[in-house]
C-alpha cells in the first residue's frame, strides 16, 4: 500500500500559500499516494493529532481551483519553532510517534526560515533514528528575504498589490494640487524587497513614489525631512508619496517605530500609545515642514489581498509543490525546492530540490548596488528582477459579486 | 455652430468617478456638442481658466475605456464653495463671463452634496441672468449619502472593496487560532454605508464581521468592549473582526477619535499624537480585554482601488453622465441625474433629472429599521439594497502587469 502524505503550513500567511498546498496535494494525488493529509495550525496542531483528511475538502479541479484562489493559510498556521534536540527530545519522539502512527512517508512543510528549520530538525532526527520518511521545505514568505531561491512564491502578488494600489494611491493624492505629502508604510521587517516594489508603479502614467526608504540602509530623520522637502517643493501642485518599510531604523539600531512609541509620553492609564512608522513619519514632517500628510498603511491586507493575484507567483507556487512531492517521491530528504530564473526576457524559470542548511536561517537582503544612489529609489537592476513576478492575473471566482473562497470548517 | 459642453469634478475622488466623466463626454460626443471642455480642479480651476480639450485626450475608443478604469479625478478636483449670491456676485459674474467666452452651452459638475449646491447656486444665477446656459448635477460619493436617488455612482465600487478586503482580512486573522481581535475602520463620516457593507462578505464561506458599528447610533465604549468580549469567548480559537465607521460618536456629540487626541498626553514637542477610531479602540480592547488586537485602516485606498470595480457602478457611473447631457440638450436646468431602482431581482435600474434642490445639503443615512437589534449589525433588508450594486467586475486593462490608466498632463 502507498505512503501517506502529510502536509502544514507555518508562518505567515500569502496570498499564494495555498497554491502551494494545491501543489503538493495534486502532485501526490498524481504520484498514487495513500491519504493526504492536512496538519491543523502546523507542527503545533500534528503534535496535539489535529489532523484533517484533505481529500475530504478538495473533492475535484474546481476545489483545486478554488483553494488557489483563497487567501490565508487554509490548514491555519502557527509560529512554533522545535526545540533544539538535546533539549526536547521527547517532543521529537511525540512526532514521529504520529508520524508512524498515521503512515506518513512524506512530509511537506509550506512556510518561510523558521520552517526551514523544523524541516532541518526533523530530517536530522529522521536520519539519526533511520526513519524512513522523506522531510521536504515548500518556500514562502511576502518579505522574499529567503536565501538561495531566486525568489518567493508570495513575493510576487504581494509586490503586484502593492505597486497597483500605490499606483491608484498616487492618482488619488493629485487631486486637491495641494503639496500634501503622502507617507505609506509597507511590510518588510528588515529587507525591503515590498518596499522596492513600489517603484513598479513608475510607467509612462505614472511617475511613481518619489521616495522609497529601505531598512538595508540606516535611517537618518533629518536627511529624510530634508528629502522629503526637497521633493514637496519639486513642482507646485505635486503631492509627493514617500513609501517606507516598516523595519526602519535609526543607525544606532532603534526602529523608527520603537521612537515613536517613546515620544508618545503615557496616556492617563499609563500606558504608550503605540505608532506606526509611517504615522510617526507623517507626523514628524507635519511638524517640521508644516505640509499637509496622510499615513497609510497596507497592514496584513498587503499579505492577503488574493483579489490580486500574479498569474506568475500562482504558477510557481504550485509548481514548488508539485515539485516537492516528486523529488520526495524520489528519495530526497532534508531539501527544500528553490526556484531557479533561467531568463528574465522572456522569462523563465525551473525548480530544483536544495541541501536545506543552504536556505534555513539565512536572510536575503536587497542588494547594495540595487539601491540608487541616495539610499531612497531602486535602480532598474531591481525592476528587471521584480517586473517578471508581477506578470498576469488570476481573477478570483465570483459568486454574487463576491470572490469565493474554500474553507476549512473549524 | 453647436455650442460647447463644459465638464468639471469635485469633492472626493471615487473609483468611477471617471465612467461618469466618460459617460458626459461619450453622450456630448453623440449628441454632435461643440468642443468638450473639461475644468481642472472644478470651479476653482474654472475661475483661473485653467481647462483643457478633453477630445485632445480621449482620442479613441480605448481612451475612453481607459479613463473608466482610471481611479482619482481625471481632470483634478477641488473643495470650493460658491459664496452666498449677496457676498460674492463678482464670483458669479466671472464664471459666467468665462462661460461665455468659451461658447459653453452645457455645464457638468460630477460631485457630492457641496457640488449640487453649486449647480443650484449657478442655475439660479444664470435664470436670474436669462443665461441660456443649462446646469446639471451628476452625483458620486463613496460614503452613499446623497438623497432622493436610490443610490450614488462611487458607492457599490467601494462597498466591493469592502466587503472584498474584509472577507480576506477575516480569513487573514484566523490562522493562528488565537482569538486576536482586528478592529478595521471604514470611511464614512456621518452615515455607516460603507460601514454596513462589510456584511456581504458574509456567506457559505465566510462568518462575516462579528460586530459593524455605523455613526448612525450614539457609541458607547463600555458596551463596546462588553459586546468584544462576548464575540472574542463565543467560540475557541475564533478572532474577531469588528468594523468601524470612522464617524463613530459619543451620545455628548464627541468624535472617538477626537477622544483619542485627548487621552494622549502631548509629546516632547508640545503636539499631540493622532489616532484614528480603529487604532484607538483597538487600543481600549487591548488594556481592558488583555487579548491582542490589530487596527487596520483602509484610509483612501477604499475609494480609489479602481482594480476592483463593481461593473454594476461602472455601468450606472456612466449611464448617469449621458443622461445628464441628454436632460440638458433637452433644456432641463438645475436638475441632477438620479438612479431609480425598478427592481432588485433581477437588479434593474432608470435614471431620471430631478429639481435638485431635493438633493442639495440633505444628508440620507442608513434607515433605523435596518440596523439590527443591538446595533451592531444590518438587517437582510439591507443586503439586499447593497447586494445588486456589487455584481459584475471590470478588469482593468493590465500592460506589462500593471493596470494601466488614462492621465492627463500636469
Amino acid at each position: 500500500m502507498s505512503k501517506n502524505v502529510i502536509v502544514g503550513q507555518s508562518g505567515g500567511p500569502t496570498s499564494v500559500i495555498n497554491s502551494s498546498l494545491a501543489g503538493v496535494f495534486a502532485g501526490a494525488k498524481a504520484s498514487n499516494a495513500g491519504t493526504i493529509f492536512g496538519m491543523r495550525n502546523g507542527i503545533k496542531g500534528l503534535l496535539e493529532r489535529r489532523t484533517v483528511d484533505m481529500g475530504q475538502f478538495v473533492k475535484n479541479e474546481v476545489d483545486l481551483e478554488l483553494l488557489k484562489r483563497t487567501p490565508s493559510s487554509f490548514l491555519g498556521s502557527c509560529r512554533y519553532k522545535l526545540p533544539k534536540l538535546e533539549e526536547g527530545e521527547e517532543v521529537y519522539a511525540q512526532i514521529f510517534k504520529i508520524l508512524e502512527e498515521m503512515g506518513i512517508g512524506y512530509f511537506f512543510y509550506i512556510g518561510g526560515n523558521d520552517s526551514m528549520d523544523t524541516i532541518m530538525k526533523l530530517s536530522k532526527y529522521g536520519e539519526a533514528k533511520n526513519s524512513p520518511i522523506r522531510f521536504m521545505g515548500v518556500p514562502k514568505t511576502i518579505d522574499n528575504d529567503l536565501a538561495v531561491t531566486d525568489h518567493s512564491p508570495g513575493f510576487g502578488s504581494a509586490a503586484k498589490y502593492i505597486a497597483t494600489t500605490i499606483k491608484e494611491l498616487i492618482l488619488d493624492a493629485q487631486v486637491y494640487n495641494n503639496n500634501a505629502v503622502t507617507v505609506v508604510e509597507v511590510m518588510g521587517r528588515n529587507t525591503g524587497w515590498l518596499a522596492a516594489a513600489s517603484a513598479l508603479a513608475k510607467g509612462p502614467d505614472s511617475m511613481g513614489p518619489d521616495l522609497i526608504y529601505l531598512p538595508e540602509l540606516d535611517f537618518s530623520i533629518e536627511s529624510f525631512l530634508e528629502k522629503v522637502a526637497r521633493v514637496s517643493k519639486s513642482s507646485a501642485g505635486h503631492s509627493p508619496t514617500v513609501v517606507v518599510s516598516e523595519g526602519l531604523r535609526l543607525a544606532d539600531g532603534r526602529y523608527v517605530n520603537e521612537i515613536a512609541a517613546e515620544k508618545n509620553t503615557v496616556d492617563a492609564f499609563g500606558h504608550k500609545q503605540l505608532s506606526g512608522t509611517a504615522s510617526y513619519l507623517s507626523q514628524e514632517i507635519h511638524r517640521n515642514l508644516g505640509v499637509r500628510t496622510r499615513a497609510i498603511e497596507f497592514a496584513t491586507i498587503q499579505r492577503s489581498a488574493a483579489h490580486l493575484q500574479s498569474l506568475v507567483d500562482v504558477t510557481e507556487a504550485f509548481a514548488v509543490g508539485q515539485a516537492a512531492v516528486k523529488a520526495a517521491m524520489d528519495g530526497a530528504t532534508n531539501r527544500v525546492i528553490i526556484i531557479k530564473r533561467l531568463s528574465s526576457q522572456p522569462y523563465a524559470f525551473a525548480t530544483d530540490a536544495m541541501e536545506i542548511e543552504k536556505m534555513a536561517n539565512i536572510e536575503k537582503v536587497v542588494p547594495a548596488e540595487w539601491i540608487a544612489e541616495g539610499g531612497t529609489y531602486v535602480t532598474k537592476d531591481y525592476i528587471d528582477y521584480a517586473l517578471p513576478l508581477i506578470q498576469g492575473e488570476v481573477a478570483p471566482y465570483y459568486v454574487n459579486g463576491m470572490p469565493r473562497h474554500l474553507v476549512l470548517p473549524k
